[in-house]
């Protein structure tokens, strides 16, 4: 195993968030864990969300690895024991002691974090850009999430001349002046990843929005249909203003379907000879479908693997995910990226995990003779920062 | 590498078989091995079964991995020669000398396996468990198996009024007085897991049972639009009794649809606001797939992982199996089960393959600092035992 | 890890080449690397193909782990520095002083390649077997792949009774006189391996041959229902002759859809009464869906695992691709290939790899109880050349 704790780090993909200077041990499970389910979640099902319900789904969020590993990580910086009423505790004292700014600022610098390249379309309503890089001491770039614009297009229910003029003009302001370096796309969670590269044509757009006006709800073809269309013409907005594109592939929350947010779904609209000027970013590498994205980023010039979400969220597959990309996508084109939210807390965390994840799977190339020590060490700089500053042109 | 060999074991998934006092080699080799067809698959072929065919299949048997396990343990048991005629020689000696009930309950003491859970739904006929209980000296709870009443009812071919009430009157019965514990389900091995939730209307029984009825063998549309609606019915019923239900996911015989198997197809039911109070127990966890298996445990709060049949019939792949399904599955949600069937071997050996297996993935757990040691043994209890008899109320 | 760096090695699946005695840096690694896309890619694209696409070009291809290995492994074999210039001076130093057959003969020692099995479908204009033969100093085998005569008879535009006769014919001479060992398809690359077996009636190749020529490019319905029916038809062959069918499956260039190579979607055809005395050798064991072609091998009797492709081109997945086949697949239905082309250097590098890999993933069997030690060195005999040997009767 290689030690890279000193090397610095641009997450590539994560989400600015709420300042909250004093939490509830049980406020800070819920901001920060993941998945098992929500009282909204049981209560849609009819289910009582009584005192043993919410037990349970507490179990749940601290039953996971990657809760355990935070939760170990934080004891040790914080030098408390390992419980989260201790490591609570701990954060909300260093908050009210040295301020907001200089504790998140000095946990980025325990992680070497140097910047924060973020999708401001969660949480919703949407984060102060401004305000949140005054808090967290840290540089933070933005990409735009076409999703928010569409659904707001939605919710006007206006014809499709005045929605493709504004949805145009809204993302050629968001890249121009509004300061974004590039767009995301979350339509793995909506209609999946299968889509028609044909939907290129404006007329498709037009068609599916008319159908949808006028027979909202019958069926979800036109919903379909008007997605990809729009999905064609983010990306031909990347390719003109040269910034890349960050499709969320695999896993996601309880909402995102499997069997609709594998990348090899994409695969005929990645190699689309209209679509091979834009860089495409692929959030979360698909896991647990990395294979496929670092498949496509081999077979494919254009293609990016964000390591984001399965690290840190899955736990210990950080190294195996790191592992399973580079056997097939090249070196140059895999990026630290974390998916965190809430609180500083996770954005170190996921950083140490990174960088250990990293120290092992590439301290197992070195040992199978794939690298020698010097380029590992330059794979590990290029994965944690160098590419995504490359890529982003930062 | 942690040492879990002194904790009990429930083993979440298996089945009962008829008592065989003495068996010759070649039997015992058929009645335990996996895989690699048999004389009526090749006769079905028009392929002569001529001795150098069963040659052939016997090979592939004993070229597995899982068999070569089951052989060292057991030539280690009996401290014979790693060969399949001293052990089996070893055996019927021992059954000879002891009797059989003495020889299952030293084998299942020396794997510490406190409780099996058998699916009685095979083999058939089925085995009278009242006389497997008193042969294998441990105790037994039943799950019933949802297809073979649907199979008797499609022989009987009765309409739609008498199929449901006697599918309705049957479950209540087995779940009433009948002593099983929960239902299963292998609708994976008939129609596949791609279940519309929208089959719980009653009229898609009726419909579908009709065009069944009126043409038998045109089409397997009405047959997947029955089975849907029966598989609904099923959810309501273990709801109502608040049971788990065990759906086979992912490998099974040459007879599973891979394509049809995968957990990630079941997603839209299993999050389906009527059915989120049921507990899902995703019967070998979908391996190959095991990686859905484990995210559905994340982001749904009802969902259980059985690791068997992957553990012990995919050899070394226990440890992978568990340690990509902690990934995402909280520990709380993982259950040791074997799936084993036919002789008390395998479940001895069943047993320390998941120990060996648990103790090096929670090891390197360990190792990678995601749980203490203190941790890894709960997670360990758990995983075996604990989470089984939480879920079955035992 | 075992060291089994003296057995014998046939390598099952790769391809001749084209002697180049002289190649620039620039010339070996377009030679000898992969993926990363093309001029011709990006030209098709719009994309100004300059110095810096070429230089980006150039730069994922020696970014692939694959790249690595082989540039470590034949500087080490040459004794020159770790870099392109010096390694292909160093190589067309060699064969300038002995000769190409001394060369590539010497190359193939040292890995102690003892055959190869090719498919000369591939490159194109087919490569002359006698001349490569000679240059290359190693026994060699082909196998025929149906689709560059498909592609004849389809250029020739005959109706269906010349195009069947030619079809059977030409398979036929090539298998009797003509020296082919075995037929192999790349269906996977064109229409997808969800090949209904129901396509073996001679209707279908009649109808679908007569749609298409009516309408050609008007759809790609019938064009399908051919290739069906003519793979059936080579299946048929397959039986006829006792000969092999070598199937791709999984990876291959950025042409194979990832969605259409799936192994698990040839399940329903594999176990097909009528084509269950064929043979079938799953090329590339469907990397990155290699735990499906794992699982075929098990539970049908009449299938190979090739490690083609993965092992070497997905650099250090060769012991996890190895370990996780037979996690299920008999040992004695596993093969070893390469798929490399082009030059003798990456035949030998390949081999080491294979090598490497399965000490490692049989050591590991060893350490974990599954196998002995002569186990373990029995099965990479048979893993590195025994199981191809019997399976072409060789």
């Amino acid at each position: 195993m290689l030690d890279f704790s000193d090397l610095p780090v641009v997450d590539v993909h994560c989400h600015p968030y709420r300042r909250a200077d004093a939490l509830s041990p049980e406020e800070w499970v819920d901001a920060l864990a993941f998945g098992g389910g929500s009282p909204a979640y049981l209560q849609e099902g009819g289910i009582d969300v009584d005192a043993a319900a919410l037990t349970m789904l507490g179990r749940l969020k601290r039953d996971t690895l990657y809760f355990r590993f935070m939760l170990h990580r934080l004891a040790e910086y914080f030098g408390v024991a390992t419980t989260v009423d201790a490591v609570v505790a701990a954060r909300n004292r260093a908050i009210a002691n040295e301020g907001y700014a200089n504790y998140a600022g000095r946990l980025h610098q325990a992680g070497r974090i140097e910047a924060l390249i973020v999708d401001d379309g969660y949480p919703l309503p949407q984060i102060n850009l401004d305000k949140f890089r005054a808090e967290v001491g840290v540089e933070v770039l933005p990409v735009f999430r076409i999703e928010v614009l569409i659904q707001d297009l939605l919710d006007d229910d206006c014809g499709w001349s005045e929605f493709r003029q504004r949805y145009d003009e809204s993302i050629a302001e968001a890249l121009g002046n509004g300061g974004y370096r590039g767009l995301k796309s979350i339509i793995a969670y909506r209609t999946g990843l299968d889509i028609d590269p044909g939907s290129r044509s404006p007329d498709q757009g037009r068609v599916a929005l008319d159908r949808l006006r006028r027979a909202r709800g019958r069926g979800d073809d036109p919903v379909k249909h008007l997605r990809d269309h729009l999905f064609c013409r983010a990306i031909e907005r990347c390719i003109d203003f040269d910034v890349p594109f960050q499709v969320h592939t695999g896993m996601g929350d309880w909402e995102v379907h499997l069997a609709a947010c594998r990348p090899a779904l994409l695969m005929e609209l990645l190699r689309y000879p209209a679509y091979r000027a834009c860089k495409f970013l692929l959030v979360h590498t698909g896991y647990p479908y990395h294979g496929e994205a670092g498949y496509l980023a081999n077979v494919l010039p254009n293609i990016w693997c964000d390591i984001s979400e399965g690290l840190p969220f899955a736990g210990n597959a950080g190294k195996r995910i790191i592992a399973e990309v580079l056997e097939m996508a090249p070196i140059s084109r895999v990026c630290y990226g974390s998916d965190v939210y809430g609180s500083p807390e996770p954005f170190y965390t996921s950083a140490l995990l990174g960088k250990q994840a990293l120290g092992q799977a590439l301290g197992e190339l070195v040992d199978d003779g794939f690298l020698s020590v010097g380029e590992a060490q330059e794979a590990a700089r290029m994965i944690l920062a160098d590419n995504a500053r490359e890529l982003y042109g930062n």
